[in-house]
């Protein structure tokens, strides 16, 4: 098989060396500014499908197909971001004859729209955060905000990364005034759909009851020909504007019966809509109540795959291409793997911490990644490379294994001091300061955590 | 605990990063060759204990114990290889009351002797290869070693590594001449006890029937306060001259039944020396019998030590420093850790495999180790590194895990092939010939094969 990898960075390098292991060439379709990059440099063919700027070449369905044609490509792994989740560019590529490393069409599109995404998970009797759609009246839609009390939170139905989304306070104020009127609460569903409209061209608005106290747990799935498999839980709340910083498994504050109930969930959510392949159901842990919450799913392989990787022996990208090039893997959902230890991902990111996390493209002058056992580090930088301006910061992700939460802890500690990265600033003082804190040791933290400390509103 | 690491290279490096992890202070002990070392740039102290040659520094007791004094460590980590199994070493440091990680002395004596150990290991009713000491009169050695009939090697009772050793033909002839008589036998044992004597000061020689086609395997085994744990077997059958080139587990030609009673073997040969800490106890299968025979216990950490780590997720000299600090580990003696998948180990030497492999040091311009999923790479080294005329020529050991024997091979090429190493010769094309070959991958390889493949005897 022929994949034409449809994504740049430390992801495009990571399809990459899933595709040699199993004998696959390898076409990384790259913009310009990544012409040098590290996946280019491996690729069996390169193939450039137009300028820097994403639009122009990564999000670019017909620069895409494109290169699927110029380069004979079987197979189109799109990574994650990007068009990972976009339904046209896999009816695009079905069109074209070619497979597409995902799910179909069909589950993308159910999932990738909030609504119907909640009614699937109604359906499969998976819990919901309480919660409505909203009409296009603002005065009405502050009326089922107001009637739904305490903290409502009002999203964009299309979206997500916190674009759209405004906390209200359904029984006073919003988080953008002090009044707490009918007409303040209105005024906020305005802003919330302007921005929904701009960043997803389409203003649609859920609003939901706010949990104050919340732990983002995501639960690994995969779809075989025989069912799915549940490849267990991920606790990514370390988070910075609703951007995950910090991912663990096995989540702390879960007991065995949650955890459990949590994974056949994820499970009968994904059965119900027939899932094949790579994906990830998202759940909000009320720490409060001690019960989760069905949020989203992504229909795609996560940044964050690598921890289920290191704690199950599993790799899902090889799954992944196995499944699109023969119709089955080697999973078997009547037998799912055994998880084994604590792992955990750090996002080292070229941005400036001490400027607001304000992103520092530039040259990479010097990077000497840590290694040793029990510690992966998945990058595609090395010495004299470049980080674009183009792109999200994301530079490094260093996964650690060890036997205990505890150990784990100090393993990454020590793997991020012996991280040697310069040329551009990164987030390496601020991922050690987290996981030197007393509330991540503790296993205290909440989703809202970093944020808070950091006067992030 | 302050731990004065006494070795050099990747495995300074290894035990320095457990140190750093359990939050001890880790002081290097350097020649001057190695001064600029990753180990010494990365010690909390580093102490200069003599010049290149081993003999001056990494060798000499005086000069150790002179840095254990200068810098107030608690305790010595002697790596593996130079003083690694010295019980003076042991002896000394535990007469200036600091802490030696590893066993006692008494075990390194008893197991470092072939013949105390081979009658441990009868008293322990673990299978040993039929075999007598020979007497100091070489015609009567040649009369003993007749009546053994077959094959039989000669082999120095103190040494290893194949010096001392000859395989002579019992029934004719002596692998040195066709004639076949008891003069040309006793040529041989002659020869065999001037290396003897000229390697280890000892002359004594061992005489034992010899296995033709055989596979190297050994069990590693952990000392808790509680009992012995067995963490499963290594087979490290390719090697060239008797020097382990690449090692796996599982081993593939043992059974479940095999693999228990040589585990068990080990344990108890262990138990029965009230072995503490870690430590490997080496077995020759026989293909032919289908039987195993124990051929030495190695009473120190083993270079291949990481082999086992990857596929328990047990990190071995976490436990021996936690032992040596107080006593107890997180090593259960009733339940020894699940193992999992399938992991290969290969050894990166600096050597020319054009020019019969002779070691190439000098200076590295460009390093840039393989990573991502599965992949561990355990070295010192980094562009602008040297490597050094006087110590053996390892620079890097790549570990992969896969969940079968098939991809962990995939894994491996694609990890060999993806390292960077510029301005030293190595052996990554010999290490990707072996696995690419059809007997390593059949897995119908002995311990001679790769020495008859390359012509050499």
């Amino acid at each position: 098989m022929r994949v034409l990898i449809a994504n740049r960075g430390e992801i495009a390098l990571r399809v990459l060396r899933a595709c040699r292991e199993l004998g696959m060439e390898a076409v990384v379709a790259h913009s310009a500014a990544d012409a040098g990059s590290a996946a280019v440099r491996a690729a069996d063919q390169a193939f450039c499908i137009g300028p820097g700027p994403a639009a122009q070449s990564y999000l670019s369905i017909g620069a895409l197909m494109t290169a699927v044609r110029a380069t004979g490509a079987d197979a189109v792994h799109p990574g994650y971001g990007f068009l990972s989740e976009s339904a046209s560019f896999a009816d695009a590529c079905a069109e074209a004859g070619v497979r597409f490393v995902g799910p179909g069409a069909g589950a993308i599109r159910l999932m990738g729209d909030k609504i119907s995404a909640r009614r699937v998970a109604e359906e499969a009797s998976v819990p919901v955060v309480p919660g409505r759609v909203l009409g296009a009246d603002a005065g009405e839609a502050a009326a089922v905000i107001r009637s739904m009390g305490g903290s409502v939170l009002v999203k964009a139905a299309a979206g997500g990364g916190g674009r759209g989304m405004r906390l209200v306070d359904a029984d006073g104020s919003s988080d953008d005034s002090s009044d707490g009127s009918s007409d303040d609460i209105a005024a906020a569903v305005e802003l919330a759909r302007a921005e929904a409209s701009a960043a997803f061209s389409d203003g649609t608005l859920y609003a939901e009851r706010y949990v104050a106290r919340g732990r983002h747990v995501e639960v690994q799935v995969f779809g075989t020909a025989d069912g799915v498999v549940g490849l267990g839980e991920r606790d990514c709340s370390v988070q910075r504007r609703h951007q995950k910083l910090i991912e663990e498994s096995p989540c702390g504050v879960l007991d065995a019966g949650a955890r459990d109930a949590m994974r056949a969930a994820a499970v009968r959510l994904a059965e119900r809509v027939g899932y094949r392949g790579a994906g990830t159901v998202e759940f909000l842990w009320d720490l409060d109540a001690g019960a989760f919450f069905f949020l989203e799913m992504n229909t795609r392989l996560q940044v964050e795959h690598g921890v289920t990787e290191m704690r199950t022996g599993v790799d899902i990208v090889r799954q992944q291409l196995l499944l699109a090039a023969t119709g089955s893997c080697e999973l078997d959902a009547a037998r799912p793997p055994q998880s084994r230890g604590h792992v955990i991902e750090a996002r080292v990111l070229a941005e400036d911490p001490t400027r607001g996390f304000r992103p520092t493209p530039g040259r990479v002058t010097r990077f000497r990644p840590p290694a040793g056992p029990g510690v992966r580090v998945d990058t595609a930088l090395g010495p004299g490379d470049d980080v674009p301006p183009y792109y999200d910061s994301l530079i490094a992700k260093v996964v650690v294994e060890a036997t205990t939460r505890e150990h784990a802890i100090s393993r990454m500690r020590r793997a991020l001091d012996e991280f040697e990265i310069e040329g551009v600033h990164t987030t390496l003082t601020t991922l050690d300061e987290v996981l030197g804190s007393e509330a991540f040791r503790a296993d205290e933290h909440t989703t809202s955590w970093f944020d808070r400390a950091h006067g992030i509103h």
